[in-house]
């Protein structure tokens, strides 16, 4: 931790705040530059972090210099980890693709969209039972009969299913249908939510929030990570932007830069990203050749009466053709998709 | 609803879609331009809002004409509502001016603080029992003993107390010691938790997430107005910007456009919109003069032992002096700001 | 400055880092911590900040301790800068009351509105003969003509005149005939219009790019000052932002950041800010109250034939109202809005 | 274009839309909705865009249903453009892949630099001679000595040149010596500027500014366009975010967007988008599999004492690294990098 005093730091402030260090139990360090006086405290900057060091009288700025998450850093785990969803992997060279409808619909609908995405190459199967919708009066899920649906569908293709969870008080409840918990990004940093998804062992979907920095996105992870469960995949979204032409701006520089900070997976969710079924083949691409760990697309086979997101979900057929192309460039890259276990594990 | 066409939009698809609007037994309105054809639907629009049209083949823009909330627009309710938190007025030409320490810390420095900032003029008392925090290693805060020191100070003052609920768990615990429930911004769009706190009576203090617009804030408010509770006070504290100098960038235009939109009274946090307690006395201010109906500031008697927030907090003396400018200001404007109650209602 | 080196930087990247300081003739101060090693630099850091530290190996992070600009900074001049608009004065205590239409019009229309605002105490008038449109195809102002006509109104009613500069080769020109020289937020970082503004001794009004930081806007004041000329107004004019609902976002806290990081004075534009009229009067208040040394409004008597920007102008006598309100806010304040000269300067 | 009236437009606001519209020689079509009355105006769209229908009283809302730029249109041209460097093309299939370093600099590293680029594939060579910096004490470039310097690496490796021109005034001079204008991101809106480099025949790089829309950038390109000069390539350079941890953001998702509005080819520059070398590679062949017609990339043999943007250099080896796996990226999607030619064209 680095501490810049103000130009006009009188030496007593100097004083209080070297005393306030000792009182902490740590060293300091003192630099009197032409401008400006400098103290670099040498210990533990975890416990340093939580005081309010830069309230002291005489400080000008406060600067961490290592990174406030721990069992996320790559620092902690230098080998990118393989989270293993029921048998599928995800990172570390595989590649998770998970599709299937914003929200669980009706049963032939599902088995239809489930089949084909599965024939098509994706390894997950998405749909929401319980949505976080910005209208209280817009459909609110099918709750548990969606999640019962949703696992007969995995089993019948034996394909992992993934599904949200919105509230702390139906953790359990989900856990017990499918086999990886989304957090959406509008509850990243519900952290109730959080500390729950933490104290089951299935694996957790992360996305990232719509104004969340990537340290940001990794204190979440830290959250479940410190609860005991260190099965999480990161998702990025898109973030707030101040075009209006996409619904989010899709930050596919995130992808290198988890990586460069975490061993973690990271996938990339282009039907959120943009919100454009147009855009979305390119962008999927995109985020495959910045080497994230998997996509997460929205398929619908008739948008124009989807219970939600019908305008961003790709039609089965361009699903198909998009799988084909993500294939061709995992292959380029040296990935594979992890293909479907015989039985979910 | 507008519908505006493609550039080649088919007759075959200009059919398919007056088609399904009858379906959804609505009256619709061709109009054939030089470039694009349009189409108006006539109807009720909140029915059509839920459906995928943007998903139609044929069609590239759906145009609402209306806004997506009800019971928190100025149409449902012309004049503005003013809040009663036990006998403390919020709205309407009354000022709520919300004060204290970010946490509830000790019993000593809490009684001191809230008698400082009452003798002042605050009319509502803060401290957080239940902390949402970045990190999972950083203070959480006291809990219950938390809320009942915070029922006591407020007692003892005849002081209303606003705390934070984060969790729809704690909704009731919360709800029994506190006369206002706050909702914070990370947890704005906790839709869970907006529905558990609209089941109560309490008012509520919902504060604008840190990438919310406008329209996203009043449709949180609307998840609470919906569930029965009429008591929402809205809080402007600061959205994400580019620029890094300030912890977060006060919208003081969102005021007036709220009130331009609404009935409900919003209020400002210049301590969190800015983070910078030498910022805080002008934007304080600004909101009083752009016609807020109440600031927040955080205060403590010795930011740099603060449990949370100290670097942001102003002292008491220093709370005095700007509550002294923003009673001039708002005598200015023909408001006033709340005495506080003989006994709590 | 301080360098923070990189987790597992070497001995002998440490020992080049240490070379290349004394090449550059200045002193390091190496502290080593338990995680990382830091050098501070002790000597000019001006000379430093122009070196591509960042690039040598080993180094992760360089902070400088001290702003980038100099002779804008409040280090180099501790009080306010009063600018003397040909009689006018702003900074310090004094207002200037920018008004007028967005574009010189036809000359009935500008002495009317002149008169108006005049009377309502505006104390320098506005109109843009030289206009940046965004479009090639739209109305790009009446040229000489227009500032003939301008420096004709500023004559008739004492008032100083601003105008828009878009272009090097026309600064002379337009020095020629107005009081104040403003440049516009697009041209805000075009480097060689703000090298000749900065060789006249016009008063220059310099708004803030829709994406600068308060760093990047006194940088270019920089520019200017640098090149002799003391005279810089800044100007808060909105910043892109992710809510689509005003035109920009009105940045507030701009003023007291501007006045705790240097002498300028700085005004506010809230009808570029928040493009609305109905949001106009309560966001120029918000400016004065924390602290504007004045208020740019655009006025036109017939926003509905306006040549640009007709849908954010006032009325002259919602004009009249707003300069009422300002007036008793200022006088609230200690300050005082300068009188028009008995002749221009 | 359609208006929006407000909810209580009367009938004498109505009539004076609709005999606004007639006096501009156009038809309106008038839709009574259940909630709002709706305005149609059918006729020339670029006629009505100059007039600011906005402010006339009892609209709420003017909503334009074409994109305000023509020649830049994929309607007004639906294959995609070519651009022809001096031999080199972009677009349609052809990659034009841009290497060197920020700033002209001295000969012997020039000549260096631009072998070793040539050598791996890049087909366009960089540097800077006028530097837009954004402190007037850093260095400024070369001047008409870099611009020579430059045409001489050019002549010899048959390498066509790219440098950037700041100054209207400079514009006749810098096109004498490069083959290609660079307009920079802070100058994407400097009208004078792009009027000037439209009177050229010049190929033009434009890039897009940390703030600026796609319609934005479209638009300046426009203005290039409307001068007569057909030679526009655009360039994604990152955007303006919220988070401080990469220089700007990366917005790859612009390459299909612009791709799905214009015929211009655009091309990505991952060097300024994301400010660290470390992340370039990821990003260059994201957006590659994106469908950019290009990739603009700076190199430096010693970034440690490189006159500007040293820190985010490629090294001479990392890009020949790079640019392998770019040429497998482009042919697997069935494009081709432009040899140099034999000589320049």
């Amino acid at each position: 931790m680095i501490l810049i005093l103000k130009n006009k730091a009188t030496d007593g402030q100097i004083d209080h705040v070297l005393a306030r260090v000792e009182e902490l139990g740590l060293q300091h360090h003192l630099s009197r530059g032409t401008h400006r006086t400098i103290v670099g405290i040498i210990g533990d900057e975890d416990k340093l972090r939580e005081e309010p060091l830069r309230a002291i009288s005489g400080v000008a700025e406060v600067i961490p210099v290592l990174p406030p998450f721990k069992l996320a850093s790559i620092d902690a785990h230098p080998d990118p980890s393989v989270i293993d969803v029921s048998g599928v992997k995800i990172g570390g060279g595989n590649l998770g693709m998970i599709a299937g409808p914003c929200s669980v619909e009706e049963p032939d609908r599902m088995f239809r969209i489930a089949e084909s995405v599965a024939e098509s190459g994706a390894n997950l199967f998405r749909g929401g039972a319980y949505k976080p919708r910005t209208s209280p009066y817009a459909f609110q899920g099918t709750g548990e009969d969606g999640l019962k649906l949703l696992r007969e569908v995995g089993d019948k293709f034996s394909m992992p299913v993934v599904t949200e969870v919105t509230d702390p008080r139906l953790v359990e409840l989900v856990a017990g249908y499918a086999d990886m918990l989304q957090v959406g990004a509008r509850n990243m940093q519900n952290f109730a939510l959080l500390t729950e998804v933490g104290k089951t062992k299935r694996p957790v979907l992360l996305k990232r929030g719509m104004s969340a920095t990537i340290t940001d996105l990794l204190m979440c992870a830290e959250y479940i990570l410190s609860q005991g469960n260190p099965n999480v995949v990161l998702c990025e979204r898109g973030i707030k932007s101040f075009d209006p032409s996409t619904r989010n701006l899709f930050d596919v520089a995130a992808v290198p830069m988890v990586h460069s900070l975490s061993h973690l997976p990271i996938i990339v969710d282009p039907s959120h990203a943009t919100g454009r079924p147009d855009l979305i083949p390119a962008c999927a691409l995109a985020g495959i050749a910045a080497g994230a760990d998997g996509v997460h697309v929205e398929v619908h086979d008739c948008p124009e009466v989807a219970k939600s997101d019908g305008p961003q979900a790709l039609l089965p057929e361009q699903y198909a053709e998009l799988a084909g192309q993500m294939r061709k460039m995992a292959e380029l890259l040296g990935k594979q998709i992890s293909p479907l276990p015989e039985t979910l594990v």
